[in-house]
């Protein structure tokens, strides 16, 4: 056994002798021990600081003497004067072994620290980022040693970091001479590492040791939206999040409207990518401002997409996409540079990383999904629904996954419907109603308080009442449903069927009212039959998308739900259920994700090697196309009651009871014949 | 020993026994003989041509029988009807085995072909270019295997070529979908491999197989002039030369004034990069026109140039390499694409290679001439010249090599000469004086005559006597020297001293007039004194450099030179010798290597093994700075007569008797107190 004193590293517990005088630093180091440093140990970049512990610690069977590091040196003074230090901190690199010790490795000194999502789940991120800073000394020039600067400092980084080779853009190398001279030979530069390997990319330089933070944006692009999120390369904080309306919406509400829309009009595939692209320009230099940094932090960009979206935003033409056998022009991962998708607003340099897609119908968002919510790990038999302008359905357990994509439309987001609009303060997101008076109370987004509480009316004066948004529709069509207000085949009772002046005719059929404020000037919120209809298609399309996979796996039920997308942590299970969005399961076992696509862009953008495990994934899921598929339409048109006629609902019976209204005058030919009749 | 039949193939050599019915493509490559093919075996490109012979072969001791080969078929006559096929020639894919056969392999069907240099040197450009055509099968999508496009091509090149990885630019993804169905599924692809590894990279695609070439630029990118030439990627063969003057002549002459330029002026670098970028793409455009190809066909190009046109042409301040210790913003090789520099003119996607730059003062253009004259490989010791507007100078055998750049200025190129002019018809490029008369015969570009012989006066009639090149005023002090016109220290004697009315006054000194058309209004072509001193200066220059090279080699003389240069073809030994431009070495040691740095980039152009090769040898070279050497000013000063003081020259005094004149007055001071008297 070695008399060198024992030096002991917490929360890893990793442990090892090391002769005195070894800088902790140089000890965590040969250890493998999670402690950062940008300057490699040079007492300036402060990223090193540990706790050392005093006293006994029989667990470890050490006593730990006062005098067991090195004194507090002048370094660490000044670092503390100039910067602050916790009392009780102190710098790795600074502090040497003098006797059996144990340090704790504070959570902002590792560099592979865990970030737990805020949302519900408990999915963590390791950071592993692709990009990282290195402070290096670099060689003078010499005349009789003539190698560029740009050799030079990669041989500093071979010497000082271990980085084996570098490569820059000529953008850089225009910088690197007057920087390296401005810094005094000293630089900071921002290195990217491929997870497929190959040089480092140094993506930006800076003289001396940078105080800057390095950053990258997680971008959802979505048919109707474009959300993203600006997260911290060092620690994977979000420091921002915004999202601009996809700007393509003027071309096309849905995607295939799109893919027409370049069909028909020549150069119309380049008007949109330019669309989309200068939308995420705006959105960039929002969402910097917003966290006040500059926008040349950002080096980094994750995206995911359904793929349409994902060709027009690399400026390929999608007209593949719109007819069978919707063949993708690129399935696998991209890896591009800023610059080559004109995205101007972020570092020249900012590299680009585009999840690969599934198939032709089943995107990169698809695959942001089963990277977030990992399917493919789960023990029991799990479906994903990612509800967006099309539901993304993955289905499957550790020994197998499906993927299908099912054309829901927008209907979902509150578009198409007659007073539908995006989340946004002043939409109606939660409704119930009455099963016997038949009166709505609601809930509007922007406040805590419902429509029927005290203080609501001052509560909403300033948004006012706006519309109703996807979730708000959803409960709407639910509730109406359980309070007999809607038939089991979708439609609207008539005012003597229903008994509330709530509903009204419109046209042809009924709607029905949930808030009136026309006389006021303001608007009129209603359901119409259009508004049903929309929603039972959208609904039919995901539960037969769902169905025909469970078909393919040989299953009758589900184990759980897991239910994703924008706005899917605004969906009651029990709303959706009634509505027979998704099979019936218990009600406990159906959770909400929130933007699981979002989250695994996150976390693509902040571990280097979820990309190679995305890439991986995606080659062994099975992909299920559903436009080609006879029982995908069997499905679909057996889908269209509320909730649906080819399934039982034990589960959602134990909860609700839907009355077994019919507003048709005699049958499945009813609506007709009273149209015949009213006509 | 096999039973199968045995292929022999010419001029190869190489031999193997196959079953009957392999075709001679197959046993090709299981030989690995050189037998070109860009269908890859399918009867369409008819690349794989080749020449059975038959009867008695008693050297390879076998007897070829008529029917040693398939029977002539359907595709060997349709392709025949079609584009026409030399008597004797089959198809290699098609023709198969069926007896002992010999087969030659000619010329045109060998991928890595030898091209001999057009120049009288033997050296041979061995073809084996980055860049290659593909003929592929690729398979359409399928629903069921939703893969996209580009991952099916890797496939199929996998399948069909052995090709492992692809990589392709958005612009090669765009067009990929709409050429892929219009080629119905075939493809030709050309594929770029960079010698240091990695995917291959996808140029340009044709849909089926094309009938295109691909070419290549060599530029030599002067501090002067630009000069390309265009290569056929598949054989070498040079389809066109341009060369257009340097514009950033503006700037400045020398490299110097340009550093200055740019250290005067903010911006005045990016100005610069800019004019020699425009140029570039105006050459690009011309030799393109001349050649008769399409610009998008030129898928690489190399770059030779000192290291200020290095930098400048990259977008780097060359502001370092105008002071100690001259660093280099990036030393080795680049590997770029033509959009990174804006070059514009040709394919988006060619790939540039810029050869690695020696030193602060020692460029690719060096580095090219060490690749086409090695140097390193000589077996006695051999000076290599590069005569431009800054000489490029290598000293050395296999065992060492040392480089180093002298400022010679651009008086060699026939700048700051009075009636200097760059190389081009009516430029007077040869002169002989008549040491008796004193009178000067010449000849100018553009035609073989000299001006005493008949009908010289027809044959300038269109171009003129407009000036005199490079060669032509050394040629013409050297002869000055030789006639006794000019001393050894390089005063030109006055009228009364020469005895020829030729020497006439020029202002308080002498100048020589070589060719008189005043009179009838057209130009005097004179060589001055201050037009001697500017040759002086660059000669000793050069000297200088060469000597620095020899001290730190430790010898006293060269066993040969090696002139290269733009002009080196056109200067005669002699009058190099005469001039004291090099050492004194036997005549028939002094070969010119004409434009060795263009030959270089046609190398590095054409093999990409060479590229390897260069990047190799540079790191092995030893540097020598002439700047700030003081030997180098002893060298330079001792240098300024003609030949000069500090060697003797036993070779030259064999051929010709220098005229022991002195035309100072009184010694060195001569010149001074002669303009004393006259004043």
């Amino acid at each position: 056994m070695s008399s060198d004193p024992l030096v002991i590293f917490t929360p890893s517990g990793k442990r090892g002798h090391f002769p005195a005088g070894t800088p902790i630093l140089t000890a965590a180091r040969q250890l493998g021990v999670d402690l950062d440093s940008v300057c490699g140990g040079r007492g300036i970049c402060s990223k090193c600081q540990i706790t050392p512990s005093f006293g006994a610690f029989p667990k470890h069977g050490v006593t730990v003497a006062e005098d067991a590091l090195s004194a507090w040196n002048s370094v660490e003074q000044r670092y503390k004067d100039k910067r602050g230090l916790i009392d009780g901190r102190r710098l790795g690199c600074q502090a040497t072994v003098q006797g059996d010790v144990v340090i704790d490795v504070p959570p902002e000194s590792q560099v592979h620290r865990q970030v737990v999502r805020k949302a519900a789940s408990a999915r963590q991120i390791i950071m592993d980022p692709a990009t990282h800073l290195y402070f290096v000394e670099v060689q003078e020039p010499d005349m009789h040693e003539p190698t560029g600067d740009l050799e030079r400092l990669e041989a500093a980084l071979r010497a000082q970091w271990g980085i084996d080779a570098i490569t820059a853009d000529l953008g850089i190398l225009k910088r690197l001479q007057p920087t390296l001279r401005k810094g005094n030979w000293q630089l900071t530069v921002a290195l990217h590492r491929s997870h497929r390997g190959g040089a480092h990319r140094v993506l930006e330089i800076w003289p001396g040791l940078t105080e800057d933070r390095i950053y990258g944006l997680a971008i959802d692009l979505g048919s109707t939206t474009i959300a993203a999120h600006l997260c911290d390369l060092r620690n994977g904080e979000v420091k921002a999040s915004s999202g601009v309306m996809n700007p393509q919406i003027r071309f096309g509400e849905d995607l295939m409207s799109r893919v027409s829309y370049s069909m028909m009009n020549p150069g119309g595939d380049a008007e949109m990518t330019t669309a989309v692209r200068t939308a995420i320009n705006g959105l960039t230099e929002a969402i910097a401002t917003e966290a006040g940094i500059h926008p040349f932090q950002i080096l980094e960009t994750v995206f995911v997409c359904n793929p349409v979206m994902h060709h027009l935003l690399l400026g390929i033409d999608p007209v593949e996409l719109g007819q069978a056998p919707f063949a993708l022009a690129t399935s696998n991962a991209l890896a591009l540079s800023a610059r080559e998708l004109d995205l101007t607003a972020m570092n020249e340099t900012a590299q680009v990383y585009v999840l690969p897609c599934i198939a032709g119908h089943v995107g990169a968002d698809a695959a942001a999904v089963a990277l977030s919510e990992e399917p493919g790990k789960s023990e029991d038999m799990v479906l994903v629904v990612d509800v967006g302008t099309n539901a993304e359905i993955l289905l499957g357990n550790k020994s197998r996954v499906l993927a299908c994509s099912s054309p829901t439309g927008p209907a979902f987001e509150g578009a198409q419907i007659s007073s539908g609009q995006r989340a946004a303060p002043g939409a109606i997101e939660r409704i119930e109603i009455d099963p016997v008076s038949k009166e709505p109370r609601f809930r509007i987004i922007g406040s805590d308080l419902w429509s029927d509480e005290p203080g609501f009316d001052q509560a909403v004066a300033t948004t006012g009442i706006t519309g109703i948004c996807g979730s708000g529709i959803i409960e709407a069509v639910a509730e109406m449903r359980m309070a007999g207000l809607l038939d089991a085949s979708g439609l609207i009772g008539s005012p003597d069927l229903t008994g509330t002046a709530r509903s009204i005719p419109e046209g042809r059929t009924f709607a029905y009212v949930i808030h009136d404020a026309s006389a006021e000037g303001g608007p009129r919120i209603t359901v119409t039959q259009g508004d049903i209809r929309a929603i039972q298609l959208a609904k039919s399309a995901l539960y037969a998308g769902a169905r025909l996979l469970m078909d393919e796996m040989g299953v009758d039920k589900v184990d759980r739900v897991v239910l994703a997308g924008a706005f899917g942590a605004h969906i009651s299970s029990k709303h959706a259920m009634v509505l027979g969005m998704i099979p019936d399961v218990p009600l406990d076992r159906v959770t909400s994700a929130g933007n699981a696509a979002g989250t695994g862009a996150r976390i693509a953008l902040c571990n280097s090697a979820a990309r190679a495990e995305i890439e991986r994934t995606v080659r062994e899921i099975v992909k299920v196309e559903t436009a080609i598929e006879p029982k995908f339409q069997e499905h679909f048109v057996n889908a269209n009651a509320i909730p649906h006629a080819t399934e039982s609902f034990p589960e959602l019976a134990q909860i609700v009871t839907l009355p077994a209204v019919s507003f048709h005058a005699g049958g499945d030919k009813g609506e007709n014949r009273r149209r015949r009749r009213r006509s």
